[in-house]
């Protein structure tokens, strides 16, 4: 940690500072300059951030050296984590397909909608029964009967399900019918719900928040490990820039970003990154080709009755071209599909 | 709502879509043109809504008219809402200065800094029991015991107390300690939450998202509304944008627009708004000065001991100066304090 | 163009402003509804705009129906167009990849840049003789100087070469020197430019602004074109947003949008799109499979030795590299390197 | 300046840098970690800048200490500045109102808007020649017309003209018309305008560009100030957000981070801050609440013909009465109209 002292700051302030530093077993350095003191403060940024130095009256600024998360971090552990969802691995090797409709509409829909994915290529189904839409009189989410669908789609056609929590109070309920959690874009600074999911055994799918930086969803996803759930895969799935052509900014760059940070693995929502059907195809090549291990994609078997997200939804036949045209991306990037 | 079909359409899609417009007991136009065939739907934006036109492989766009929000809208209700937390009323010719440190840290804490700004004007107290934080290694509130030490001060000092709720299983023990709920900006769009709130009878302080535009914060209100609560305050808190010489932009155009837009009171976080403690006087001033109905400042009897959010908190005596200098702002922009 | 009344607005107003819409040759159409009156008007948005009736106090709101573009757009000439820097196309079946510093700061140090990457299968030579650069004291380019190195360069290596080109004055001397301009993301609205350069019979290389839409982007294309010079490219180089891990965030969602509603072939920088050397290539490669025409990408003998935008620049074994791994994506995208 | 050099990086890397920081008779500082080696370097950051350490293979982070620009620094220069528009001062003890229509657009417009601002109290009239419009459709202003209408309705009522200049080329002809050259928000970093007026002695209003942070604009200011005019005043006009509630996001906390970083005057320009004429009032209350200079504001005879932003020009009765109101908003600031 960096800390920029005042320029009215005298040496005993200085004292002060490099005497805290150094109670808290981190070795404090002193930088007198012309025009400012700089102080340095060597170990744990962990720790170090309970100095709260940016209170300091005489504090000008504070700039930290190292990450302030720790288990996620590639530092940490340097080989990339594979997560499991089901029996389908997420990450190393493998470039994952997850598919299906925004949310669960009836038991026909989802199961329609999963025999034409896995038929196309798709290895895990999803599916949302808890809805958070922007307006109360949008379709809310079938709830517990979704879930029950969901189970029984899965069921049949062998593809994990993976669905949306929203509550603490669901988790146990979701944890009985899907095989890995969503944490979605709104929610991916509920904290209690993260705290909750890291008590978990079942992997957690953690989607960036729409003003988070990337710094931001590796402090949420330290949030779940440190509690002792070490399943969790990142999802970019676009930002909220002042763009309007599309319906959010998908932020690619995140990917190489997150994938020199951490060793958790990453996959990309170009659904909702673009919120336009006929660009999810190509933003999903492009995802493959920055090194992501995996896409999720929203799917229906007819998209111009969906209750929800119907734009970015693939119709089948769509979805079948993207998986056809996939491949050699994938395999560019030195994955297989 | 305008929907415009893509180029392809035939005059069959047109008819389609005018039928289902029909259906829904709304009022269809049809417009052909040269390049494009347009359609108008006249009626309520809440109903039309569920004709997800959007998903419609033939319609190029969507356009709203009116707002998809009613219930919060001045259209709705012309006239100002005026609020009352405990006895102090927000909103209409009123200007409520709300005080208090970021988090609860131990009674003598929240005492002192209660006495302090309670001394300098402020009409309510606020403080922080279950704080979201960024990191699983900060400070995470003293939750329960936060509450009671909440409920004593306020009631010695005769301050209305208000705390922030980040879980629906908190809602009961926050409603018995505390005047009213404050939702964060990370939970403005935990819906559950929201609807849960709809049920009380106790005031809700609705902060805006990071990422949340005003129409967003409006239909977060709304479904509180929609629930049967109507004690709604609106709070701008700053946006997350590009800049980073302070820690949020402050989006004071905000204001009227909201004043525009719906009868709710609103009230500014200038402390979260710029994140350091020496804006925070200025721009509270600035928020009296556009038409604000209030301010929530963040204060604490030492800043530089604050668990949370020290760098913003301003000093006692800083509190004295924004109190005795708001006051001609405030009687400029013909309220009172 | 769709225009919304005010409640307030009485059938004088919508009849007065339909006369206006007919006086300009097209055709107007009422719609009046329960809470408001809605207009539509018919035609050419380029002729619509001169009614400006988004002044109007009676009007609530203007939405354009069709692109306020036209030269430019795919519906007024819906297929490819390929644009040659010398004899080196751009657009069509083509990957075109444009390679060399960001500045030119020697003779040597540009031949031994240009040697390399077309050893590595560069097609066209990148280098600055006039440098935009934030501060004052930072190294603003070779000048004149600079332009006769590239020339001399681009002679011996047969690459033709590419500049930027920031003032009117300087057109002459630009075009004299190299085989076409390039507009950086300051200038992208530098109209006065803009309209000079469509009297150009060079190709132009337009790099969209920071702060600029698809829809800003294309805007400042039309200048060009509707001045008689057609030989544009479209550059995405990253926008402005919150996410500072990266010096810009990367639009790639831009290239599918561009695609649809341009004829013009669009690259894409990855070395600003990202600030960071070693985030450079997967960025390239992403590009290559959303449907980039092409990439211009910073290479230096020597980046540690920049005199500008060394933390971006690729060393020469780092973009040989880059070639080696393009190609699968360039020929899963359909194209040809 | 703060280095922090990779974990791989010898003792050799630190020293060969130190070394180089030493050349340039700054001082090094070695501070050696577990995790990383950090590196300081204390002195004029205008020099270290030269170092490019950002492109050092070894080098993580580069982090500056001091601010980049120096001239316009209040460090460099503590006491406010006050810049006289003719014989009309801006910054110190005054607020001073700029007012006038978007585009000059004919005598008559200029001269009755201009009488009807100054019986309103404004002390400078503002009036656009050179208009850079989105669109090449869109009226492009009257040229070297609207600048001699400029200059013969100041001389008629005494108020000080400011137009805008977009080319260096016109620097001269606008000199000859005008008391002060505004710089528009597109040019804000067109590097080459600014050095040539920084060799004008008439006064600079600089406004802040659509993606420019507080630095950037202070940076641009740097050049003007470098070449020998100090008369720089700063423009704070709305940033670009992802809000669509309004033409842009006026960013008011830039006033307080600017009169902390910088010794020149700033105004705030409410008219494109807003984009909505009904907004223009309160927000121009909120710029002098929060310590701005003066403000510019857009009034036309008659905005419903303006040729341009029309839909954020007051009315002439709507300037009357930002007047009448804005009085106790200055004083309460401790400042005079």
């Amino acid at each position: 940690m960096i800390i920029v002292l005042r320029p009215e700051a005298t040496k005993d302030v200085a004292d002060e500072i490099m005497a805290r530093i150094e109670e808290l077993g981190c070795k404090p350095l002193y930088m007198p300059g012309a025009e400012r003191t700089v102080l340095g403060a060597l170990g744990d940024e962990r720790i170090l951030g309970q100095l709260r130095l940016d209170s300091h009256p005489m504090v000008e600024k504070v700039t930290e050296i190292l990450a302030p998360y720790k288990l996620v971090s590639r530092e940490f552990h340097p080989h990339d984590t594979v997560v499991s969802i089901g029996d389908v691995p997420v990450g190393g090797d493998k470039f994952t397909v997850i598919a299906g409709p925004c949310s669960i509409e009836s038991f026909d829909q989802l199961r329609d909608t999963a025999l034409a994915v896995k038929a196309s290529g798709a290895s895990c189904l999803r599916g949302g029964a808890y809805k958070p839409r922007t307006s109360p009189y949008a379709f809310q989410g079938l709830g517990l009967e979704g879930l029950e669908i969901m189970q029984k789609v899965t069921a049949e056609t062998g593809l994990p399900g993976i669905t949306e929590i929203v509550e603490v109070s669901d988790i146990e309920r979701v944890y009985d019918h899907a095989s890995a959690f969503q944490v979605g874009a709104r929610n991916m600074q509920n904290f209690r719900l993260l705290l909750e999911l890291g008590k978990s055994d079942k992997p957690v799918i953690l989607k960036r928040g729409m003003a988070a930086s990337v710094k931001d969803l590796l402090m949420a996803a330290e949030y779940i490990v440190s509690e002792g759930n070490s399943k969790v895969i990142l999802c970019e799935r676009g930002i909220r820039t002042f763009e309007t052509a599309t319906r959010n900014t998908l932020d690619l760059n995140a990917i190489p970003v997150i994938k020199k940070r951490s060793h958790l693995p990453v996959i990309v929502d170009p659904s909702h990154g673009t919120g336009v059907r006929e660009f999810v195809n190509p933003m999903a090549f492009a995802a493959a080709a920055c090194g992501a291990d995996g896409i999720i994609v929203e799917v229906h078997r007819n998209p111009a009755e969906a209750l929800s997200d119907g734009a970015q939804s693939l119709f089948p036949d769509q979805f079948a071209d993207l998986m056809r045209k996939l491949k050699p991306f994938v395999e560019a990037a030195g994955k297989e599909l």
